[in-house]
């Protein structure tokens, strides 16, 4: 560990904006002394509660997030915010996301903003956005807002590592709209349907409603549904009280809760291993050079993937 | 390689249903033994075109699919649909799905439909998804739709695997199109609006050719834009032939359909090895008992989960 790092860590802990910031760049690129300073900030993490807030793409969850930070921060409650936006850096949605809800927001001291996109192969936003939280947690921010943006993979990867999950839904959706609900479903602990003052919003209750019936959990917590309307400021009373609610039920049933925690940290080693073995692969396996030749020779249809992938496995001696 | 393999890659090449079903399962599944059969079928891969269909949820994605498939079986092509969801096999959102279309389209013998889902930690859908593809190349089947729900990491590795990419919108969707049309700006070489009876529909198409006219792609292609109403069979033959111009535009300028096929390689290598290394690192470095013990010890703060991985990947010996 090099004392940089250690004075890094240490300035995190204290609150410092520009070393948090720089932090979550850090483990965003992936950079190598990323693991060290996680490694020393980790013992002062676990204390944030972690909101993943996820649903359909329209359904007004930026406003809702900002919504319920403003009633976090008037309650006295530190918040840091995590926008996760899959779109591409090409276009700059997450800088320009940024940018917009800066102008309200993040002139408070108590609150941090972030947005990250995705960056490619190596990016691994799940695990980059996991590390994030733990910084923002070692930082002191009590209440971690994960913003995710549609219903992939990445995005039930973040959902699984936060303490509670709001599914947002909005009235009167296409022909997709089961699918979403499917995608959320299992993840959701409380579902906010948004945009409550349009038309089919008592039809999409009862559809969730219906949905929540058929499905019990393991832990036999019934996800409440709560109607907001964020761009008034409509409902987000009840939506602080359910996630309060749920963080309750979860601190009384301490051996689910540690199941959870257990299984959270489970899957966070797997997908930490996945994408450092790729990495270690990618520096002694092969070359880039060599993975060129090798992906032109696929391309020609020379060789098979699959028996290079087996050779640059046989390289690494595993 | 076994004998029961070699039978099961001629079975494929011959177009046996059930042969197929069962190859595209256990790549599904991640077998031990799909690696032999698809390195078997790869010298007849190639020959299918690959058409991604992607968008927004409630776009009308899988009308516009099928309406797409019944012209190409119109035209005499063997067509293959993969419908990637994401959702939880929980609902059985994806078997719904498969049973839905099945009735419509499943009875003609030149058509293969196939759902696929997420299925945690080890599934690789995108990894899958490719192979999948690769089987029902093998198969014959020359026109292969890859249908794909939402916008996440798992999408742009499945659109970037495609021959043609067909990005979908809707007019007049929510707060959030900005967002989703950035994802799906970069990986679109036709768009398509859909739906485009609805209120709407112009300003959608001006804000797309404003997009699309500040952003020029290396290889000079300017993507389209057709309007179609999928439930009302209108504009699906200016689809079908804004595919094929894109196809005949890639045929003509060979250096950049070759840098494009060596790229996706490339990508299709590094998945593969993401997959195989995380799987060995399973088998070899850890056992099942051992990582949940190592997971319990995160979840207590007894240890954290960087030298936990540290540890793992020292015990492979790379």
């Amino acid at each position: 560990m090099s004392a940089e790092k250690a004075i890094t860590a240490e300035k995190i802990i204290n609150g410092d904006k520009r070393a948090i910031a720089r932090a979550i760049s850090s483990v965003e690129d992936g950079q190598e002394g990323a693991a060290d300073l996680l490694k020393e900030i980790f013992p002062h993490t676990g204390r944030g509660l972690v909101i993943g807030i996820t649903g359909a793409p329209g359904a007004g969850k930026s406003t809702l997030v900002d919504r319920l930070a403003a009633r976090y921060r008037a309650a006295g409650e530190r918040v840091g915010i995590i926008a996760v936006d899959p779109s591409s850096p090409f276009t700059g949605g997450a800088l320009l996301g940024d940018r917009i809800r800066m102008q309200n927001l993040a002139t408070d001291p108590g609150i941090f903003i972030r947005s990250m996109a995705s960056r490619g192969n190596l990016g691994g936003l799940a695990r980059a956005t996991v590390d994030a939280v733990a910084i923002l947690d070692a930082a002191g921010y009590n209440r971690i807002i994960v913003e995710t943006v549609g219903v992939g993979q990445d995005e039930v990867d973040i959902a699984k590592a936060a303490d509670v999950t709001v599914g947002v839904l909005v009235p009167g959706m296409g022909d997709d709209i089961q699918a979403i609900k499917a995608g959320i479903m299992e993840i959701g602990d409380i579902f906010a349907i948004n945009k409550a003052d349009r038309e089919g919003v008592l039809r999409t209750e009862r559809e969730l409603e219906m949905l929540l019936s058929i499905s019990e959990r393991p832990d036999g917590w019934k996800p409440p549904i709560v109607k907001t309307v964020a761009t008034e400021d409509t409902g987000l009373e009840a939506l602080v009280e359910a996630i309060a609610s749920y963080a309750d039920f979860v601190a009384s049933h301490r051996h689910h809760s540690e199941n959870r925690r257990a299984s959270i940290a489970r899957h966070r080693i797997v997908e930490m291993l996945r994408d450092r073995l790729l990495r270690l692969a990618l520096n002694k396996g092969v070359s880039e050079a060599e993975l060129g030749a090798m992906a032109q020779s696929v391309a020609d249809r020379r060789r098979d993937p699959y028996s290079v992938v087996d050779e640059i496995i046989a390289r690494l001696g595993i």
